[in-house]
């Protein structure tokens, strides 16, 4: 392990919503803006950018360069990362290995998505792509329905409940009613979840996050160089990824995402760290299911424990360790390619005591943690408070 | 720049065709094993993907990890880059950063594109994506008439001829009728291009590269673990991206690839060499236009002076730079995302002597230009063998 260490310098974040005035390269540009803004650095390097559907929603590929350009970086280095909802976790991966190897000293990073208002395809079927096209797509599934099998053999093998599972969106929707980024900033109620419409039995429309357009951009550099450039940063201290089958029948536990369990346990050792040290996650939560799947792999609590740790207050601030802060995929919002960016970017602000009204006291550690596909991959950060 | 140094183990190619039989991760898989079988490494740690159309034509994103499952290589980490044509050589950069900033040792990269026999999407509808899909492809561009426009200016403004472009395509067609991984391998004459259907005035049927499928898989590791795996590897001396803008509109030159220009002056400076130093190079002839461009902007002749050079035999075997032997993009083929990938294959190929009957004799430096949209980016890698 012959690394650089690599900052997080600052971060940029639209509001999560339906943008049907702003292009992909508009949404992407405020936030990059909002993150160079913060900063006096010399020059940009290169972007590493996270996106999943543009080729099927906006007709654009090739958007390194296109956002390169749109930011005025022309000439740098320019590419995107796709690894499904996965992306921008994944972008943020490439990005610090472009750091640390000592190719590139400032690059911008993160992630953007445009999934309403397309000018082509369909949007459901588009994040389908992220299955396998050939043994799960082609047979009419959906990655609501993959899920909802998950789903209900968890209640089966737990003896858990819908109304166990409701009351983690309750949870992510009291957080996300603090975040100005979020895109559904309100209070919910176990009924609220009980009574929505179901869309795959057992999962109903607020077990599930929304579909949103949104950008989130991070500016790394060089950890020793980071403090010519700003008082607050965050050093990047564990960072991993890892893969399972994409086929989800093609695993012998429907109950565990391996690819978490794999991806956090590289990356605790990197940090040398354990789940224990974590202040602050930002987890995929793209169903109520995967909020508590996610949750046990990252080793926060027992496997089929997570709602009676989620009743005791465990997950929030002053618990075990404050899960989702921000409200989550399930409130804050879930633009597939842009979540694993935003996740990131939320620990940073955490740690350096930036998110105002969703502040989690005192964080100094705190980790991401965005899946690909039905947990086909998983991208793990962990951040520490710059000293 | 504190980087560890990294090599190229192995390669493997599919031969470029229209693979109806074959599936995206079959190819790729293909390619993979045949890599993976020259050597004995120990395990594969992560594996990044340049891939364009997937999307569009196979209905397949995420597949870092359709194919990290499909090779066995689960759970380790595995991403896909996009760069448009320039995927693959952008994939081999992003796969460089990963092993030189310390954090893999063993690389699986390359790319993999399946163009035909899609199911769903038209193949040049998708390939047009690579522009800018609000200022170009929505007003009806295509990359063929885009070029059109450039190769008509560079007529005008050094008095040139279809004739003169004709003859590249002949000349690639002599080299690549020896190269078994060649969609097109076979002899042409000038008559052949030009009389062949006319597509985008003045680029005729025979100035374009074909549509095919294919994949190139690279195996890289630390240059100082290459020895104990295999006794012909070459070493990456440089290796560099650049943008420019991605509407050429924009332009101030319609007749200079700048992503090229400043790509190369970065790889260039990194290897500590010059144009005079490549025995062999790989360039990005999409149409014949592009490919008298980039020899011109990678410094092997001066500007206008491509064609005059052409036909003095300076870019065949034993001239100033040996062009293409693969036959290039004309008639190796043109699988977009994974062309980048074959060109640093095929240099390497060169370089470790393994390029049988479209060997050029007692080459030594290497170089593989890889552009991706109407030059919006390049990614330029330097090889040289290892000793």
């Amino acid at each position: 392990m012959i690394m650089r260490k690599v900052a997080v310098l600052s971060t940029g974040l639209t509001k999560v919503d339906k943008h049907w005035r702003k292009s992909l390269r508009e949404l992407y540009g405020e936030a990059a803006k909002a993150a160079i803004n913060q900063t006096k650095v010399p020059q940009l390097d290169a972007l590493i950018i996270g996106n999943m559907c543009a080729s099927d929603l906006s007709d654009q590929n090739n958007i390194g360069a296109l956002l390169a350009d749109y930011l005025g970086m022309t000439p740098s280095m320019a590419y995107r990362i796709e690894a499904a909802c996965g992306s921008g976790g994944a972008a943020v991966l490439g990005a610090y290995t472009a750091v640390a190897s000592g190719m590139y000293d400032f690059v911008m990073t993160g992630g953007v998505e445009k999934l309403t208002d397309g000018v082509g395809g369909n949007t459901t079927y588009s994040l389908g792509k992220a299955a396998d096209a050939e043994f799960e797509l082609f047979y009419g599934s959906s990655f609501v329905s993959l899920n909802a099998m998950i789903m209900n053999h968890y209640m089966h093998v737990y003896h858990t409940s819908r109304e166990d599972f409701a009351d983690l969106a309750v949870l992510m929707h009291k957080n996300g009613a603090r975040n100005p980024y979020a895109q559904l900033p309100f209070p919910i109620t176990r009924d609220t979840v009980m009574n929505s419409d179901m869309i795959s039995d057992p999962i109903s429309l607020y077990d599930c996050a929304p579909v949103g357009d949104g950008a989130a951009a991070l500016l790394l550099c060089p950890l020793e160089d980071a403090p010519k450039y700003s008082d607050t940063f965050v050093e990047i201290v564990g960072i991993a990824g890892a893969t399972d089958t994409i086929n989800i029948s093609s695993r012998t536990d429907l109950l565990t995402l391996n690819s978490t369990v794999v991806a956090a346990d590289r990356a605790y050792k990197m940090a040398k760290l354990t789940p224990k040290d974590i202040d602050v996650a930002e987890i995929h939560d793209t169903f109520t299911i995967t909020g508590a799947l996610s949750v046990e792999d990252l080793g926060f609590c027992e496997k089929g424990k997570f709602h009676k740790m989620l009743a005791n207050g465990a997950f929030e601030a002053g618990g075990i360790v404050a899960i989702n802060p921000s409200g989550g995929l399930k409130s804050r919002g879930h633009p597939v390619g842009a979540t694993g960016a935003y996740q990131v970017a939320e620990i940073a602000m955490q740690l350096c005591n930036k998110a105002d009204k969703w502040q989690v006291p005192d964080a100094e550690v705190g980790l991401a943690q965005n899946i690909g596909g039905s947990g086909s991959s998983t991208y793990i950060t962990i951040l520490r408070r710059a000293r």
